[in-house]
């Protein structure tokens, strides 16, 4: 493997502009359109959030009323897309699974225009939680569920998908805040994609199937899977922080830990970690979050890496019972906003995404004849 | 609309390496792996060229023989696979057909480990023009086609399908000829979008399923298409003139003209307009041909403009009787392999592809209470 580049990756390279959010620069470390993500994890639904990075402002009391009935209304799968998903195996990532429901939808919903495109948003909002427990549950539990469910947030309506009964209410909160926390992210590999695809002047679905494509990866997205996948392993605290120095001293790469642009904590982690710690309170758990928060003090001590959104997410999840293969859909769930709003930022003001690469190949050759090779 | 940033879409700005291919450097304009693309374009079969691009030196005859072999055992479609494309309508753009069809190929047949990465490319590059075909005669004359047909290549394998009888000796040839001109690029905005998609080492049907979603706009691989409805509706040339003296003056943009980083020919232009022409000549066509030949003296009298690769293609395919709304997805039969390529590139020497933004947005504010909004 050839030696890193320190451009590679872009890093810190400016590759547009944009108004929805900032990283690493004011206050906690991150804002939506100007507001604190800790001030909006307090205090908002994650209606009223996507609300204010779809349209540029926080609603009014009946704005969000109105928004979340609109919402509401459009949970229905077509059958087309029933089928569609009745055909995809068990053993399939259900990130490949949303992937596929998403570009499905293109085929008989698309957008025809931009002037759709928040309309065409707001069905996906609504309609990806449908697919995901639609698929998970027949696929898994051989059932057909009804996904037209009262439940008056996203998050509840997937957790009552999901177990085939109305979340607690802390269950519920929790869900506001995780799909706060991973809304929009600036210039991230998936919001990249969306913004690359949407610079050829494609359509959404096509911006959004590229962007859940990113975002399954293991450096992106696929980390808080991966974390939980480690954290399961250890038994207690004491182990953990004995199996971490064997990873750390292999120099093996620790999901959920690190980040490209925060370089000494992320601002999301404080507020997911408090939650987990009420969660497991709530579930009576004494493993899983002393392991993590074990984890959080060994690699900070020893590499001064730190937990990244990521982390705690996956033990909340866990302790909400979530199955660990759809913690990177939730994501996609609550991403979708900063996607779809990157994606009409772009139409805004756009000029083809087409950069250069340095050339390190063969030098110019004659093709030689096919009996002369 | 906002004044556009010179550094807008990165135009200029290395965003990695490649030994691929060379766009605007040696040659004629275009080399892949150090060979002109006029070379290519003479004397080989798109699946030499394919080879080359994926494993990095021409095949011997021995090679060539036993790639194509290979391919061809590969063309059969999964009874899932075809029961999707059945539930996809008539009116769905064919170019979402092929990103739903790679995206749920890669929910049946995924890629569990990155060493498959060349076989699953191979499978693509097989069963992609058996997606379009299947889908398209089903949806569109009611028929469940064949796709395990004998023919020899690639393109002569979608002629088949298309039409229902094995082509002419002349078309098959310019079907490979117009393989080998599109099959890479550097890091136009499809293949940037794959790349990113790879760097967060997510799996290849991931990527080439977002790759396919950015080709699909007009501003890149639509071209072609939005080309042909111009130019179909001009009876002359003298007519061709008129209208489009009209859409300068309207400031219209032209479609298959203009590129992002050749600046004074597209070398891919004068090879398929040659055969544009033997095809005119072939089909007794007096219209198209003259007419796309006025469109391009025009546009460089007028603004400097020349054809790029896409316009040409235009009359070429309609000369071959593919329907329009088909021409970018023969594109993707192609691209695949640089598609590919970059992605087993990327791989190979990976960091995160993850930018920063200018920010342009509110300040830093408090939340108000949803009472004071
Ligand atoms: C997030 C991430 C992709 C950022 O990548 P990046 O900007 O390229 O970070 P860098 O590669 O510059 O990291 C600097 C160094 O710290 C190391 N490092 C970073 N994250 C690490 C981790 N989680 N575990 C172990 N080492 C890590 C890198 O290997 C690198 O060391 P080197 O210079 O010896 O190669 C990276 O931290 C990572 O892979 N984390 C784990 C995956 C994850 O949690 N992703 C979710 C992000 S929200
Ligand atoms: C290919 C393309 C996207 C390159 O974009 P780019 O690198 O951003 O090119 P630029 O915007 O720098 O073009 C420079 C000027 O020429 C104009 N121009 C470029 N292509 C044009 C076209 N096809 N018709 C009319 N004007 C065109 C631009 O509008 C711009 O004028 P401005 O400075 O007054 O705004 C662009 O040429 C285009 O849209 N072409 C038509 C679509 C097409 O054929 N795409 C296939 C590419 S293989």
């Amino acid at each position: 493997m050839a030696k890193v580049l320190s451009g590679a990756g872009l890093r810190g390279q400016v590759a547009g502009k944009t108004a929805l959010s900032t990283v690493g620069k004011s206050g906690s470390g991150l804002t939506y359109r100007g507001y604190d993500i800790k001030d909006l994890a307090n205090t908002c639904e994650f209606e009223e959030v996507a609300y204010l990075i779809l349209k540029g402002n926080l609603p009014t009391a009946s704005e969000l009323a109105d928004y979340k009935a609109s919402l509401k209304n459009m949970r229905g799968l077509p059958d087309s897309l029933k089928e569609v998903l009745e055909r995809i195996p068990a053993d399939a990532h259900p990130m490949d699974v949303l992937r596929t429901g998403c570009s499905f939808l293109g085929n008989i919903e698309g957008e025809a225009d931009f002037d759709q495109q928040q309309n065409v948003t707001d069905r996906m909002l609504a309609v990806f939680p449908s697919i995901i427990c639609y698929w998970y549950r027949f696929s898994h539990d051989g059932v057909r569920i009804d996904v037209e469910t009262n439940d008056d947030s996203i998050g509840g309506h997937f957790l009552h998908m999901l177990h085939g009964e109305a979340p607690k209410a802390l269950f519920e909160k929790v869900m506001h805040v995780s799909l706060i926390l991973y809304a929009e992210h600036e210039f991230n590999a998936s919001t990249f994609t969306a913004r690359v695809c949407a610079s050829t002047l494609s359509d959404i679905h096509s911006c959004i199937t590229g962007a859940i494509g990113s975002l399954r990866g293991p450096l992106h997205g696929g980390a808080n899977e991966a974390a939980m996948d480690m954290i399961e392993k250890f038994k207690s605290a004491d182990q953990a922080e004995e199996e971490l120095m064997g990873m750390l001293a292999r120099k093996d790469k620790i999901m959920g830990f690190g980040h490209a642009i925060y370089s000494e904590s992320d601002p999301r982690n404080d507020i997911i970690k408090g939650w987990s710690e009420k969660l497991a309170a709530e579930v009576g758990d004494d493993v899983l979050y002393p392991v993590s928060v074990r984890c959080e003090e060994v690699m900070w001590r020893e590499k001064k890496l730190f937990c990244n959104a990521d982390f705690f997410h996956a033990s909340a999840y866990n302790f909400m019972n979530i199955p660990t293969k759809l913690f990177t859909p939730i994501f996609v769930m609550s991403r979708l906003t900063g996607w779809a709003a990157h994606v009409m930022e772009q139409r805004e003001d756009n000029r083809i995404i087409r950069p250069s690469a340095e050339y390190t190949g063969e030098e110019y050759r004659d093709v030689p004849p096919i009996n002369a090779r």
